[in-house]
């Protein structure tokens, strides 16, 4: 239902919008050294400003231990000097990066004789929804002033004081290097009604970007009219071909599987080759339980040795081959060839980031084709999907959809094109 | 509300899509040569089967005619065999282009020695909503193959015989070459719920394009969970600057206004400098009116000499200012400067195609950096926003979004990219 209220928050999130645009086109006729100093003065301001931006992360932080959070999350919301320089570091680091802006895509002469060019422009506004880390708030408004990009940012409520003290201090940044004020603005962070206004801003903002949990990333995908860039969700394979060198596939599944198992990348299911499973099972199933993994294992090899009466060990269902656990935890599945492996991944998997382990050219170019993601690895494992190891400079995040930008993405996501058409009179005939 | 029909047409067209899921997978293992061998047989099929399709053409126009459809959109409807011929040549013409697949976009070595190539991929499954034109079922069935990407066709009811009778000929075409015969699939034509269903399915369909009148777009950009490229409405202005050659900025107006009123980059808008204004509408007013077109006119300047008892003019709303006419008819509003008309292009305009007129390198320059739009122009009809003079190939439409594909968009923009890692074991430490 909506409420006088969720009115009151559409109206003032529609008039901050309204001045984003603005602040957008003056924001775009600006050079990159101007943006670099603006990122300079903003990384400077958060040091001269620490004692007031640390109070009021203090207060966000009583309020929060009063509610009974839970001090992991109470860690995630804590600033303190060191934090608040990384951040700021964070920001001379954008400074120091190429400007992404202006760069010309196409030059050519067309039609009698107009000179045509494509260059690379702001998207103009951006949006960010995200939960609790007031980090995000500093790396967002870096991001976007790098890019030319005015950016309204709806953190989590419970970050709301951090959040508010934080982009006042860029504000005020802003303006002393001759920026709109408006470029970079706190959106109410209180109520739904906020975040659920910016998603109905088709036209008016140009991105939204949602950065957080899965249920926050389903939830703006879901809803949102205004284009978003969906991130996060990795339910990655590592696929052992009969063929594989074992010695290789069993540190590739313990590496992809153990060695940071909270994060997009990590395996979740492992596929195994059926003319080899017996083999691979009694090596992986007792090192990935020493490991500390539960496995969910397909019901057919349930009664084979390294399975049976082994407490580390279930039966898997079509729901455990769906999930991201972001846990020690791993579903296992027996596969007749590259082919059913190759569906089974293209069935179940979300895009992200999937291995074979193999000897065979012909296998790997088989995987290597059909699997529909953003990263396909041969002989290595998917833990390397990240926009810092793949050299893209700042990563904002890891696509898992197709259009404009898919797998680690940075700096040109946050851009559009233009095509520019110089004349002396030309019409059409 | 949905009904038992609506959930039968439901399944029909999921099964529809899954089984273009699996074509897809193979679609993309195919090679340029197999995939321009089958455009080449599809363009035969059409010739050889020419009596079968125009029977089923005629069978729509019959029908069409009882109904008492208008004799403008039964032409669009109706087949012939130039017309045919004219389809077959536009498949012969993808087969000769370049293959956008397999481009190596970014190539290096990464974290201890993994091979990083990012190629381009083809979506996956690219669904069609269009409208009465069946040449359309040819042309996005070419496409589709030409980027290896499985198409789902859902064309107007009226069409339904040609379209189905055109679908079965390509499909025996392209199962002759030995590719699956879903990649090319109509789906029912007869019923709403068809294309509500495909706006559904995200994750089964990678990418909807709406290819007719703006309700259609709107609607399927308003209800689509699956990304959409936003094509077709372009309230276009020309911008006459006070230092502009007014002779060219008269050929200018009257080219983008008249020369071809019903297509997306004729002028809808005229922004004048205030400085100049009395001068140009003593000239312009007349020639617009003496062309045939209504004016729309600010209502400051409605009592001015050439708008005053001029039965072609009256005074222009916010609602002209907003509209897309295609016909010959043209809204006028005087404005202070070049930051103004920027203002008002941004706030009124579609970001297709914008002009201005002016023999200033700064106002050239406020005007084509502050405006926000797919292609700008300096003393030039916006006209020439096409795919074939901006020399891009086949062109599909023109993009009004800024993700993904702006402006005039080919082939490419039916492809991803996919990042491919070949290792020798590597693990994260």
């Amino acid at each position: 239902m909506t409420t006088a209220t969720d009115n009151t928050i559409r109206e003032t999130v529609e008039r901050q919008a309204r001045a984003a645009r603005a602040a957008a086109t003056q924001l775009q006729r600006t050079s990159a050294a101007q943006r670099d100093a603006a990122l300079q003065a903003m990384a400077e301001a958060l040091h001269t400003h620490e004692a007031q931006i640390l109070a009021a992360n203090r207060r966000d932080i009583e309020a929060a231990r009063a509610d009974g959070t839970r001090e992991s999350l109470i860690d995630r919301l804590m600033l303190d000097s060191d934090r608040l320089s990384a951040c700021a570091d964070a920001l001379r680091d954008l400074a120091a990066l190429d400007d992404v802006l202006g760069e010309v895509l196409d030059e050519r002469t067309i039609a009698q004789g107009i000179a045509l060019r494509e260059v690379r422009v702001p998207l103009g506004v951006v949006g960010m929804i995200y939960e609790a880390r007031p980090n995000v708030t500093c790396d967002a408004a870096g991001i976007g002033i790098k890019t030319g990009n005015a950016i309204l940012l709806r953190g989590g409520s419970m970050a709301r004081e951090s959040n508010d003290a934080l982009v006042a201090v860029i504000q005020d940044a802003l303006v002393a290097q001759g920026l709109p004020r408006e470029c970079v603005q706190a959106v109410d962070a209180t109520d739904r009604a906020s975040a659920t206004a910016m998603m109905g801003m088709r036209g008016l903002i140009d991105l939204l970007i949602p950065r957080g949990g899965a249920g926050l990333i389903a939830s703006v995908v879901e809803n949102s009219k205004v284009p978003v860039i969906e991130t996060g969700t990795g339910n990655c394979h590592v696929y052992i071909e009969k063929s594989a060198d074992l010695v290789m596939a069993h540190a590739i599944v313990l590496n992809a599987k153990c060695q940071r198992p909270s994060v997009c990348n990590a395996a979740e299911s492992l596929l195994i080759d059926r003319a080899i499973a017996d083999e691979v099972l009694a090596d992986i199933v007792p090192a990935l339980a020493e490991a500390g993994v539960t496995l969910a294992v397909d019901p057919e090899f349930l009664d084979t040795a390294p399975c049976r009466h082994n407490r580390s060990v279930r039966a898997a269902t079509d729901e455990d081959y769906a999930t991201e656990y972001l846990d020690l935890e791993m579903s296992i599945k027996i596969v007749d060839d590259v082919d059913e492996a190759v569906a089974h991944i293209n069935e179940y998997g979300t895009q992200h980031s999937e291995a074979i382990v193999t000897q065979s050219d012909e296998a790997a170019q088989a995987f290597v084709e059909g699997v529909d993601a953003a990263a396909v690895y041969v002989n290595a494992s998917t833990r390397f999907t990240d926009g810092a190891l793949f050299g893209l400079g700042a990563e904002i995040g890891i696509s898992t959809q197709k259009m404009h930008a898919r797998g680690p993405f940075a700096l040109k996501a946050l851009t559009s094109t233009k095509f520019i058409c110089t004349g002396s009179g030309q019409i059409r005939e």
